[in-house]
């Protein structure tokens, strides 16, 4: 597909004299800059001999991968300047950012943004000194960091990151640098295969550099210690072609980077060429580089007679004890100085014009790309009408529907509004959780081969718009980038296994947390959608390990500024509640929502009231009368979740049915967070509001979806919390009916009218009796269901009466 | 370093006419009982034509896969038989129990187990109907399965479990058949380098069987759409050699598979003898196979003019309706016929012997293998007395240790103890984590390349019990896999990045859970010992991502029987509880405990009383006078976790200086179920026990490790919820030093006096004062921090005064 150059690459010398000189002064700054943030926190140009009072309290950030990430940038920075590129990086290595900042500092966007950290003396010192200190900028590529769209703080996801913001992208360039540590991690050895989802077409490409320089905290790594051979044959099997850039002269290092990085971007606008001129889409075998330099390269050799660069001693700062130790600070000086910032720096501190003109310049600058904030390109989704895909509502509880079959009508043309914006991402399982309805308008993204058979309905297709691939990582990481470079997206995915994804979610909650708070600069970015279906209370058939509805736990540790968690209990809701989510920005939202069929409750309009206050009284199954008197029920039946909402309403009607007298009030709640305090979070009630819901003493039998002590952990600061009796998922689960899954943990109809029974005095005499009824109900739905394999037909096709 | 077999392998014919013959036998005997499994409830040896009634209501289960499971297990048979191999077998492809519970049923052990499900047409019937039906077993290789270490239901962990197995285990080979949905996800994905850690000489080994049928639920896999160069370069590049068997004539697939296993089997020993004999551990290309068969082999080629084998379609069940359509049931009879039942199982329903006598005997059956069931094979630990390793504490507050660097000492002693039964797993921190005394006895387990200056002290030896690769999938992996075959270990890693692990965290606690209630022939097995370390409150230098104590949260999901949390508050304490729980078996035992240098509280005496109670009033650091008058304090300093134990005590030295009057209770958690209430909690303390300790109305000022509202979720049950005030981490963190990272979430000294202050009315005057002097304390701390890049050293250097 591509013409072979015509030397090979590693031959080749690409620089003039005068051009590699200039490279190599450019990166001399680069890791002057880099041993500066690390060490320093005044004496910026070394105009004086070094002091301890120079030197920070403390030595943080990573010397070892700083240099190659830098180097990188560099080389990158003279394709886009020749080629007009244009191109975002991602560093994947850990605490690497002294190598990311300099170069970001050198090329004045840090200086536009931050104006305090001007580009002269003064304002070196400051970039210096904020580096790693308390109250200022971090070790990894944070959220303050231009350009960076990938913190790396958490191994593992660059990859994924990078072929998120080349999707829909086709002029981008993402270049990405994998740290040989984060190599190992799972998440980011299989998101090398996402290059069979990326069409040479319609995306840009993401070009991965790997560098290996060969050690982690305190050990080798493994890809730096398996053959060349095993190596090379590593990426031809994850569909690259890999060039490898070896070596510790930087003189020769440059000639041979320069060449490799322009083979590479020749090959990708090459093989973009012929895909785009042909039309046909095809997987062609990207190229990626293989950089393997020394750690802590151009950094003392020994220290105090220990080898330390390209050694494992080189990972994090090369020495330290710098208050005490004199030859340590005299080494530091001298090490700097090797980088002769004379020669770099004029005397007011600023970059000499010669090297200042390598950057490229304005939005062609990696670090002020629009497409790494985001939000500067985001554009609305053009979204249907949610209401035009209404379930009519002809009563309460009486018709069935697939409450996510819905949704995925509306998805499917969310999809076909938005033909370059929006993308589905799940495991394998948007048919499985009924949203189907989007492939009448799209496929599924596939560019590894295809067989004849697919002819037979496998949806795929190199243009298809939705992402499915068994790696919840790689889909999370995927549209993480995606939306992070200002596009849309939703994921769906299995309940239980959206744990998978827990640390993932925990970091990008935390990125979009400093960026609210700390990052004005940062224009707010579409928010992460995640459905939750193929729920808990429907895993009856999958069993124990398939049943665990605790992420949202997790979602109501992170700052109230970033999560919602919506439940709602019937299609109309649940469009009313995702309508809500794809319009909105900066937030993490969680829909849970089962895939089954369940009961209707709500109109449309109904339903909007409802999502829009959140939590509300379902008057028609109520028989208190609210406006006479407002304290006025003799208990509460509140609930949160599609299935628990049907078992407390089948439970309101025996009670109703067997104690006309009995005053009832339904509660039913959509946004979970209406249920803290308004203290603790934006949604949160007032407790004027909370009491005027749920009085102030009334009992409260509160059926859930998930965990029953999340609703305690939420209600804690509520009045006279002791009468909030919360049933839920309690880890009671096998291979089970519906039915039986419930009452094992008993949220199921039966066992919420024995909780009134006990907990409202005055039933009287009948109570005992139908207590003894309810138990015998239990007993004989538990046998029919271990004999018949299915629920009685009454629980099955169970409407609400009234 | 293996000869080269005489014929290439895939023209050999080892197998004659007559195995061939009982072998497919076997196999389609196999088969039958899939579908079976799948289908009937009733009618097992079709001794009648097929009825709707004889089918269940519900179809689950996973025929796709099933066929290639079976296929594997009846071939590893063969050499099993012909070399008396110890061999168990991991099933990866969800939903494959089928294809597992046919060999197992038909070796006999399912019957030796489940006498009910007995060798004959009574037994089948019930064996056929138990499967996926409501209140028994699963469609995974739950623990129900004899032989099975492996569940399945989340997919991803197949190979790291294998490995696990086979560590320490030399005569063991652990085939591990692996789904290439499976593959797809990034656990899988990196797993493969395990071969980096395995010794030849030591270990036993690992056979992995690439099941590439082609499809998930809905899509066809990567690794069957991409070249077969590159499925072939990706293995070698994971340091393989890959065999491919491929086809879908069962007769020749035979010839193939007996020829290919027998090979690999031939290779494994090979590489072991000469391995064992040299006594040079290397590491060699371990063989592995790839098994290319289309879906649902032997099963429906269509269905209703639909193409089934060999697609997607034939993932699951393939064909459904059974009820209704009679022409469904009738393609399942005749299916089920081109198994010739009647020619494999005789009248009363028993495999007839000429087919028995393939299988393995006794323990040979890798159903019956005890390292199947590691809890048989398990040696409690030779531990040394913790006792010995006691830091002498003088006076409490005074002293400061590293807490993990005593436990390093600890952990050295248990290695050199038993030096082929207990491993320590980490992702790269164990020297971070002061862990480092370890490394006097051993080193990190390294089978890849070595550099000359790995001399220089890299530590790395093929015989090394640290086990560190840069996956806490891998490592967690390996650990269930080890501790499952009857072994013990601890995984110790940082404390945010725990959530990697959290899906992984699940399963093995639900595995736990089930072997505890339902599978009483299961031998328990050692505890999962987690250590978190590099904790929250000292990650105030890597900032935000780093920082998440959230993975306790998610443990107190799981059910009571199996999870236990510990928060010991200084070394002596660490000592204890690490004691305990390395005697502890069938739980999952988490430890929370920082690697910086901490005040030392407790003697070793005094600890121990400490831990066993697991709560505590520390007398000395109390003023009140709980023996005369036991409801006395007029407020309850209650603490959990190293660091907000330091800061409470500091605080209350402030209240006893400021306040003399003051009546101060302090309280110390250690084991933090014992908050629940004793009905929630085995380990919870009874109301009356709580009510002792806390009093049932006085204000309670606890600062906690971790997300404060986890306290509330613990004590929702005890009297007077609202008295308890809980301070803890709540997502306020950057760049900080360790005092101002406490300071914005209000864990300080000066915020817990200032809310002792806020709640104790009786402080009089001089409670605004006092308070006001706390501010300024916060403002002038905070100032220094930010200006010095430090803490005052009144702060860092503080002791317990008194």
């Amino acid at each position: 597909m591509v013409a072979a150059p015509e030397k090979p690459i590693l031959e080749q010398q690409p620089l003039s004299a005068e051009e590699l000189r200039k490279i190599d002064a450019y990166w001399r700054a680069c890791n002057y800059l880099a041993v500066g943030m690390i060490y320093l926190k005044d004496n910026p140009l070394l105009k004086r001999p070094l002091q301890p009072e120079d030197i920070k309290a403390r030595l943080l950030g990573h010397w070892g991968t700083s240099p190659g990430l830098s180097f990188t940038y560099v080389h990158l920075n003279r394709l886009i300047k020749k080629y007009d590129l244009d191109m975002i990086f991602l560093a994947g290595p850990g605490h690497g950012a002294p190598g990311v900042l300099g170069p970001v500092y050198l090329e004045g966007t840090y200086s536009e943004i931050y104006p305090d950290k001007s580009e002269d003396e003064e304002g070196l010192q400051k970039f210096f000194k904020q580096f790693s200190f308390p109250g200022h900028i971090g070790s990894h590529c944070t959220p303050e960091t231009p350009g960076s769209i990938h913190e790396g703080g958490e191994l593992g996801y660059s990859v994924s990151h990078a072929y998120g913001a080349a999707y829909d992208n086709p002029n981008l360039i993402v270049s990405v640098v994998v740290g040989d540590g984060e190599a190992e991690t799972g998440p980011l050895a299989t998101a090398w295969h996402s290059n069979k989802y990326l069409n040479p077409i319609r995306d840009g490409a993401v070009l991965p550099i790997l560098h290996l320089n060969g050690y982690k905290i305190a050990n080798p790594t493994i890809l730096a210690r398996i053959s060349p051979e095993e190596l090379e044959s590593l990426f031809i099997g994850y569909g690259y072609t890999p060039y490898v850039v070896e070596g510790d002269d930087p003189h020769i290092m440059h000639q041979k980077m320069a060449a490799t990085v322009e083979q590479c971007i020749t090959q990708i606008r090459s093989i973009q060429e012929e895909a785009r001129s042909s039309g046909v889409a095809k997987r062609p075998r990207w190229p990626m580089i293989i950089l393997r330099t020394p750690k802590g390269w151009t950094g003392p050799k020994e220290v105090d007679g220990k080898k330390v660069e390209g050694f494992w001693r080189a990972h994090q700062v090369p020495m330290g004890e710098m208050q005490n130790n004199p030859d340590h600070l005299k080494m530091l000086e001298d090490w700097m100085r090797t980088y002769k910032p004379e020669e770099l720096f004029d005397e007011t501190g600023k970059l000499i014009p010669e090297l200042k003109e390598l950057a490229p310049k304005g939005i062609r600058r990696m670090s002020a790309n629009p497409h790494a904030n985001g939000g500067i390109l985001r554009k609305d989704l053009k979204l249907p009408d949610f209401r035009d895909y209404a379930v009519s509502v002809s009563a309460a509880g009486k018709e069935e529907v697939a409450n996510t079959g819905l949704l995925g009508e509306f998805l499917r043309d969310v999809i076909k509004n938005n033909p370059t914006s929006f993308r589905l991402f799940g495991p394998d399982e948007t048919a499985s959780n009924r949203l189907q309805a989007v492939y009448e308008v799209t496929q599924k993204a596939w560019l590894a081969n295809y067989l004849a058979e697919d002819e037979g309905g496998s949806l795929l297709s190199p243009d298809g718009r939705v992402m499915e691939m068994l790696s919840e990582h790689t889909l999370e990481g995927w549209l993480e980038g995606y939306l992070l470079t200002g596009r849309h997206g939703l994921f769906h995915t299995y309940e239980a296994f959206a744990h998978v994804i827990d640390s993932m979610f925990n970091q990008h909650a935390k990125w979009l947390d400093i960026c609210k708070h700390e990052v004005s600069w940062r224009v707010p970015i579409s928010s992460l959608n995640i459905l939750l279906s193929s729920v808990v209370w429907r895993q009856d058939h999958n069993g124990f390990s398939h049943q665990d509805p605790g992420f949202i736990d997790l979602v109501t540790n992170k700052s109230a500024e970033v999560v919602r968690v919506y439940l709602p209990p019937d299609a109309n809701c649940l469009l009313s509640v995702a309508d809500h989510c794809l319009r909105s920005t900066n937030y993490v939202n969680v829909i849970v929502s089962d895939k089954q069929k369940h009961l209707q409750y709500l109109s449309m309009d109904e339903a909007i009231k409802h999502c829009t206050k959140g939590i509300g009284i379902w008057e028609w199954a109520s028989n208190d009368d609210r406006d006479k008197e407002p304290d006025n029920p003799d208990v509460i039946m509140a609930c949160c979740g599609d299935i628990p909402t049907m078992e407390s309403l089948a439970a309101t009607a025996i009670l109703r049915a067997e104690f006309p007298d009995l005053k009832v009030r339904f509660i039913n709640v959509v946004d979970l967070f209406k249920l803290q305090s308004e203290s603790e979070h934006p949604h949160g009630l007032s407790e004027r509001d909370f009491d005027g819901l749920f009085t102030q003493d009334k009992p409260i039998i509160f059926n859930f979806h998930g965990y029953p002590w999340l609703i305690h952990k939420l209600t804690y600061r509520r009045s006279n919390q002791e009468r909030i009796h919360v049933r839920g998922y309690k880890e009671k689960g096998n291979i089970n009916t519906p039915l039986e899954l419930a009452i094992n943990n008993e949220i199921d109809r039966f066992s919420l009218v024995i909780d009134v029974i006990d907990r409202v005095p005055k039933l009287g005499s009948a109570a005992a009796y139908v207590k003894e009824r309810m138990k015998n109900e239990i007993i004989d739905n538990l046998h029919y269901a271990r004999t018949h394999g299915m629920d009685k037909a009454e629980i099955l096709d169970w409407k609400w009466p009234y």
